[in-house]
């Protein structure tokens, strides 16, 4: 892999998202070797990309060279790279470009989408977890309507503009309100010619509310905003299958839809080679313990959506989200350099900032942990929160320009196939590569 | 095709370049029902996707969705379609997603590489006359130096590191000066282990000087400038074959190369099924009277670089750039109106407006009627002239925000793999459907 052999020890951090960038962020110039490997080149803002799928956002403002963020950072190297697997007995990890060995190993690959072993649902739906799916949701929506335009057969016409989105998150909701609002805006402006209320966008929630993570009130505010912008929200119904055509539920009712985007469960994207045990079954979560070491291992780190830490409070894990791996990331490099300075270590607490989803213009709700509100107020420190939270200037600028715009305008204007989706599938290539 | 049969006549254009573009708006609100036919729902500014492929520019900022441009206008239908043929005798064309009868048509495809007949150079060479093309060079050149990084050989490695660009025109002199700005600013900061004077920027040209369209002045100053940012040039060198390995030439030189970039030549895009005689042999353009009328047909048009139109000073046709396109396509609308109101047609008569290309930061060349100049103003002349030609307003605050920040940082931020070219090519994929 072509690293130098140095006096310091080398800390090997596999993935460049929330966790992994916090953790290298925190070990900069110290008397550390510091390889970041990911299998792309930039890091991905994850909660933005739902903008991306909808024609908000072009793809580069929201994600970041990772390259350029380590640019003045001596000992630090970076290797675009697929980890394959670990081996502890020898303190190696088995990469698409080779071997490499290390003093100590931070496993930050994050999750992936859980599709409950359903391989019918896996071939046919649509995840959103990388830039390339958000562009891949973005071409096929266009498609779709292009399609819907030459379609006689009336059931044909209202499967291509039907839009089933699986699961009642932050995913979930803030993409059926974004498609509302092209349906609203956008839509009928682009395609005259086609009766655009017969686009049905569908949310499936498997339990009794959207927003579960949230508060009771940011729920049922969702729940208001999303059927104000005419979405049609089934609670308590799960979906059993979708063969690409037709989505059957636990429930009554079917759909048939050309479309289905799966939000609704993400599972860690643990690396192999650790011992069964050191997994939590179902979740493929590495346990840790609080200082983010996994379970019967003395080198090897788990930080983010692929750890599952047990604090009080959080039986389960913390929540499979930004602030928990930032905040682990952050302390673990904290932990690292009072190791090798031979002080003490601090033990992992979460602190829960609170949480917040945007339904549409001027709608969105917000739980601090001492105030929870909704509406326009909350609307605009969504934004503020997440602007101020993108990396780089450059994003920073060009992401607030488009919102501005957007806003203005009533519009969402970079909605180019760019990666013509349907041509591409074909080749059953674009789920691979993704 | 789900077009409905109005009493206006029907005016299809095929393609949504600057030529069609043009005569689109030329027709808006008249006693016409136009329909415009792209095989991408979106219309591209060329003049910068030397700047997509250099990470300098998102490519959403270059490109505008054909839909919107004609939200508001009355008879207008857009439809993402590929023409596959002419059927002149019956009026009909032959397409991807059925046939559309025409009164009259106007054929504004463009044109495409020409690589004179060379299949291995087509097979091995990049293109760049499409959005998808110039994310793959970004990628390709990005990847090259990933995979340098590892590349213990040293010969391999100059290999990866070498760039050839074949053709000494606008887009081969402008993409060279943006290489060379990346080998000077960023590449030797991301990539901090190689060592980046290694990389080798060759630009070859068949004939005697640069920009043969523009002033000796600017030829020489071109040349000036690319010296300058380290650009190898070879004048009167041919290229005779590439095999993904080796550049051949017509001198002593041979290249070991990586990435050859081929901005040799374009031939007219033309559509099968008219007769072979209204076609300029080699150049592959219609031959078109000075109203674009096709010869031997009396209700099919062609405009833009498809078109071969001999008026004064111009034997064999005008350039196959912006200007004649536009200006083509806008006195052909002017003409069609004309005609339904039974008033008199103008001839065409190019009014050329000048020329220009940029090298790098504060180097280019302008070449007006009464005014030659090269440098710093002339660098800001050609960033007025190519915002103000941009279409829509949010591009062109994107483009400028993105110019000020490139300026100021000495930088170009959108350095992503968003379509990994290597891998993708192995399924021989890309090419085909760019």
């Amino acid at each position: 892999m072509n690293i130098p052999q140095t006096s310091f020890p080398r800390v090997v951090i596999v993935g460049g998202g929330f966790a992994g960038l916090a953790v290298a962020k925190g070990l900069e110039n110290q008397k550390l070797q510091v390889v970041l490997i990911d299998k792309h080149n930039y890091h991905t803002f994850q909660p933005l990309l739902y903008q991306v799928a909808t024609g908000g956002l072009e793809p580069d403002s929201i994600a970041f060279p990772l390259r350029k963020r380590f640019n003045d950072v001596e000992n630090f190297f970076f290797r675009l790279a697929e980890v394959q697997g670990i081996d502890a007995d020898k303190n190696t990890i088995e990469t698409s470009i080779g071997c490499l060995e290390y003093d100590k190993l931070i496993i930050a690959t994050g999750s992936t989408t859980n599709f409950f072993g359903s391989e019918s649902i896996k071939a046919n739906a649509m995840e959103m977890k990388s830039v390339p799916q958000a562009l891949n949701i973005r071409s096929l929506v266009l498609e779709n309507f292009e399609e819907a335009l030459l379609e006689s057969n009336l059931e044909k016409r209202l499967a291509l503009m039907n839009f089933v989105i699986v699961g009642g998150g932050p995913t979930g909701v803030e993409l059926a309100g974004a498609l509302a609002e092209m349906k609203k805006g956008i839509l009928p402006k682009d395609y005259p010619d086609l009766d655009i209320r017969q686009m049905k966008i569908h949310l499936i929630q498997g339990s009794d509310r959207l927003l579960q993570g949230m508060s009771e009130k940011a729920s049922k505010k969702s729940e208001d905003f999303l059927r104000e912008l005419g979405v049609d929200i089934w609670k308590n119904l799960r979906v059993l299958n979708y063969d690409g055509t037709t989505v059957t539920t636990s429930g009554e009712e079917a759909f048939e839809a050309q479309t289905v985007i799966w939000a609704a469960g993400v599972q860690g994207d643990a690396v192999p080679g650790l011992a069964e045990e050191s997994l939590v079954e179902r979740a493929n979560r590495f346990k840790v313990n609080e200082f983010s070491k996994i379970e019967g291992y003395e080198h090897v780190y788990a930080i983010g959506d692929v750890a599952c830490m047990k604090t009080k409070g959080y039986d389960h894990g913390h929540p499979m989200m930004a602030q928990p791996a930032i905040q682990q990331g952050k302390l673990l490099a904290k932990n690292i350099i009072a190791e090798l300075k031979g002080k003490k270590r601090k033990a992992f607490v979460y602190n829960d900032k609170g949480s917040m989803a945007t339904i549409g213009r001027n709608k969105a709700v917000v739980d601090l942990p001492k105030w929870k509100f909704q509406g326009v107020f909350a609307w605009f420190v969504w934004m503020f929160v997440h602007l101020f939270s993108l990396i780089g200037f450059r994003n920073k600028v060009i992401v607030f320009m488009n919102w501005v715009y957007n806003y203005v305008r009533f519009d969402r204007e970079t909605r180019l196939i760019i990666r013509p989706y349907k041509k591409k599938n074909k080749y059953s290539f674009d789920k691979e590569h993704a």
